[in-house]
C-alpha cells in the first residue's frame, strides 16, 4: 500500500535496538484517515472470504480493527493481555511473549465470542517474529472457528514471522513489508 | 442516548461485585455499528468546541475514540498503561488506580502528542469513581493543553465520579448514566 509506505518513510524512525517507531500515526497517536485507507485495503483483500468477525489483540490493534470492521460490517473481538474483572466464565487462553514489553503474558478471549461458526480475520498493527499471531491462532483453534487469514499493517520481513506463517499455509496480507532497515534507510519488499 | 440504554438493558448484566458486564458489545466484543451511533452522538454534543485531538486510554477506549474521531476529523492519542519500547523521549505520566485490574498503574503519553496548542476531548467507555479521567486530566494539565470536556459511554452515577468532576467545572457528557442497579433492574438517570 503505497500511501502507507510513503508515510513510514516520512514519519517512521528506526531505533538502534531494532524498534521501528511509528507512534506519530499508528500506535500512540493515531491518524484515523490513514486507518480508513488501511481498512479499505483489508476489505479489498478479504472481501470474498465471508468474514463474520475480526479478531485483534489489545491495545494497538483495536483502532485498526474497529475502523476496518466498518467495511466488513462485522463485530470486533479483542484478546486481552491481562485477566480483567470485566470478563469471566469460560475462557480461551494462550501464552504470548511480547518483545515490546519484554515479558510473557497470557492472552484471553471469552468462549462466548469465538465459536465453530465463526470465519475469522485477524488484524494487527505489527508482525515481527509472529508470536502474537501464533497466540491468536491458538485461541481460534481452541474455539473450532475457521481462520481466513491475517491483515497486518507493517511486517518486519527480516524477523521471519510472516514467512514462517505463510509456510504453515496461513494467508498473511501485510500492507508494508520491511526487508531491512537501519538509521539511513528503510527498504520494502 | 436511547439506543444505548436499550442495549444495556437487553445485553448488559449486573454482577454481585458491582461490575456491569457489557462485554458482548462494548469492551471485549465490539458492536461497531453501535460505536458509530455513539461517535455521532459525541460529535453532536461537542461539534462546537473546536476539538483538534481526542485523548483516550488503553484498551477499551481506543475503538470508541477512533470511530468518534472520524466525525471530528481529528487524530486520537491513547495513554498507555505500561511503559512500552514503542514510545520514548520525554513523557507525561500520572498514577491511576484501576478497579478493573485491582492495581495502580502509571499512565503515559509522549510529550510529542500533547501541547499547549491542543483542544482536547477525552473519550472513554466507563466513568465510575473518575480515577482514569483524573489521570488523563493530570496529563493534559502537564502539557498546557485545553480540556474541552469528556464524552463517556456509560457512567455509573452511583459511584460519584461524574458528579465530582462536574463540580470541578468539567463538562462531562455521559450517554447513559446508571443511578442504581442490582440483579433485577438497571435504573438510568
Amino acid at each position: 500500500m503505497e500511501a502507507l509506505k510513503q508515510r513510514i518513510l516520512k514519519d517512521g524512525s528506526f531505533r538502534a535496538d531494532g524498534i521501528l517507531r511509528v507512534d506519530s500515526f499508528l500506535n500512540h497517536q493515531i491518524d484515523v484517515k490513514l486507518l480508513n485507507e488501511i481498512g479499505k485495503e483489508f476489505y479489498s483483500l478479504f472481501k470474498d472470504s465471508n468474514i463474520n468477525k475480526i479478531l485483534t489483540i489489545e491495545a494497538s490493534g483495536i483502532g485498526i480493527a474497529c475502523i476496518a470492521a466498518q467495511y466488513f460490517n462485522v463485530p470486533v473481538v479483542f484478546a486481552k493481555k491481562a485477566v480483567s474483572k470485566n470478563i469471566d466464565g469460560v475462557l480461551y487462553q494462550a501464552p504470548v511473549f511480547s518483545f515490546t514489553y519484554d515479558r510473557e503474558c497470557i492472552i484471553t478471549v471469552s468462549k462466548n465470542y469465538l465459536s465453530e461458526f465463526d470465519n475469522i480475520l485477524i488484524i494487527d498493527d505489527f508482525l515481527a517474529k509472529g508470536n502474537a499471531i501464533i497466540g491468536l491462532i491458538d485461541l481460534i483453534k481452541q474455539s473450532g472457528a475457521k481462520l481466513c487469514g491475517a491483515g497486518i499493517v507493517i511486517e518486519k520481513g527480516f524477523q521471519g514471522g510472516g514467512d514462517m506463517l505463510r509456510d504453515m499455509g496461513i494467508r498473511i496480507e501485510s500492507l508494508a513489508i520491511i526487508d531491512n532497515m537501519d538509521e539511513h534507510s528503510i527498504c520494502f519488499r
